[in-house]
């Protein structure tokens, strides 16, 4: 029996994750930006690169989902990070957000070894499928190559989409490689939804028929990006995207993760949410002072985070 | 009060991790390897690279060492991988081997994140020292570009052996470059072992100053491997290494972890040897046939172990 679970389109946040003062996650917090970001129509791609995923225990990750939930953040938002290195970790976090009601997970390939066949990957993904069993389950492929150091050719997805059809949902292509993107799309898989790294590549990805975008700038950036999204066939489409790529840019002057982390606790007054856990280190105070200083420069705001940050 | 801890020197082994027919890990075959191992003088750096460590849960982790000491293999042989992705990974199971009488950890950074600075990667292994907070703890790092795409700088060592001389204790150094080696040993940390990540630079690291070598190969030929660090200083060593080069390079002809297993697989007699979990892939049978006749080419034999793994 198929369950029907409709798939992704549109704008996610790898929301970053706030650390209280011994660096242990912080639920609520999370649970209150979310609800920001939603607020906004932005979804939630928990646990990503930019939320220091694979700098959190299983554990700590299940609580998390656990505590998002409980804060009156639904399912039909969230999109969380459930790929690690080890097989029963995988399996473990996937089943647990199927159950929690994810309406998706983002898959890494396992990625301490490097240079892996694309047999060894499949049967990575097949066996995590396999072992969850559960129809309600729909995987997004996150493919890293920059990060990770392991990728995700055309043949393994295609193999992927063939054999698990109602499963493999889509793909986060943070490649930054339009033709990668593009040759996905090509392939034409039924229903296989296309998410770009970077809203840097929206507009591009909205014409070529992509689904949207998961990007980092979404955590501090979301009501424009999602505006893009919606009115990508709008006269005013073109002038979004530059727009949008200004204030990445300015993003991108410093380290992106404490970078985010630093936004985030400007304008929500909460300065703790600065913390990072090794091996990511905070933004210097000068460092901190040019991007602040840049985002002045182009009015920037963050509106209604303050209140439900804090 | 400072903790009297013997540091390593000598051969030890990335010791292979079997799976059961679920692919689960069998702790008590492990622990018959782990003495045989232990037999030929060799120590036990499980949960290494080679061991496939990455590819498993902490809680797996945990319930093998425990597996490993209920079942005979004394600590005193013991240097378990422990250096994980998350921060709270690593302390908890360093602290489980400090727990578990373990001589030693081999500590991998962090190893998502690429280009991260030494300051990050010190507060990674500061904080896992720090929250142990043992002083029994022996670290010994471990460099290994090649995989981790993480490496360890000469300055980032020197930071940490100054501010934890007692605790760390050594490195193993797996960059496959002999003038990093070097370099570490010319620094002459006080008491800090260099151990090479290969036996093929096994006699260079001796005559140097070294202390022994970590190596994959040691899961198969461990006794004349053990015989030439006893005897670096014998007139018979240069021939010993040229013969312990020969059959690394036969195993190097094919994939180096499937090759072990397929080996020990062999020579134990136990078929289920061979497997691996994903993403990491068994021989083919022509490439084990292609491994055993080249063995066979050079009279190869894995003494005792039939007796001591089935």
């Amino acid at each position: 029996m198929t369950h029907t679970v409709e798939r992704f389109s549109g704008v996610l946040s790898p929301v970053v994750t706030p650390f209280d003062d011994d660096l242990k996650p912080d639920g609520e917090r999370l649970a209150a930006q979310c609800r920001w970001m939603t607020d906004q129509q932005v979804g939630l791609a928990v646990f990503g690169t930019n939320s220091e995923a694979n700098s959190l225990s299983v554990d700590e990750k299940i609580t998390l989902l656990d505590q998002l939930t409980e804060n009156g953040v639904s399912g039909d938002w969230l999109m969380p990070g459930t790929g690690c290195c080890a097989l029963s970790d995988s399996v473990r976090l996937t089943r647990h957000a199927v159950d929690a009601g994810c309406r998706g997970v983002l898959m890494l390939p396992p990625f301490y070894y490097k240079g892996v066949s694309d047999e060894g990957l499949y049967r990575s993904f097949a066996e995590v499928i396999e072992r969850v069993g559960d129809s309600r389950l729909r995987v997004y492929l996150y493919h890293i190559p920059p990060v990770a150091q392991v990728g995700l050719s055309l043949d393994l997805i295609e193999r992927l989409v063939t054999d698990y059809p109602d499963t493999i949902a889509g793909i986060k292509d943070s490649s930054g490689d339009w033709s990668n993107t593009q040759a996905m799309l090509d392939r034409d898989w039924d229903d296989f939804r296309v998410l770009v790294g970077s809203e840097s590549f929206l507009l591009q990805n909205m014409r070529a028929g992509g689904a949207g975008c998961i990007s980092a700038t979404a955590n501090v950036n979301p009501a424009a990006i999602h505006r893009l999204y919606t009115e990508w066939q709008d006269t005013s489409a073109d002038a979004q995207q530059v727009s949008l790529n200004e204030l990445r840019s300015i993003v991108h002057t410093q380290p992106m993760i404490p970078a985010l982390k630093a936004i985030v606790a400007r304008y929500s007054g909460v300065e703790s949410w600065r913390r990072l856990r090794p091996p990511l280190v905070e933004l210097t105070e000068a460092q901190c002072g040019e991007l602040y200083a840049a985002l002045d420069g182009v009015n920037f705001d963050m509106p209604g985070l303050a209140a439900g940050a804090t």
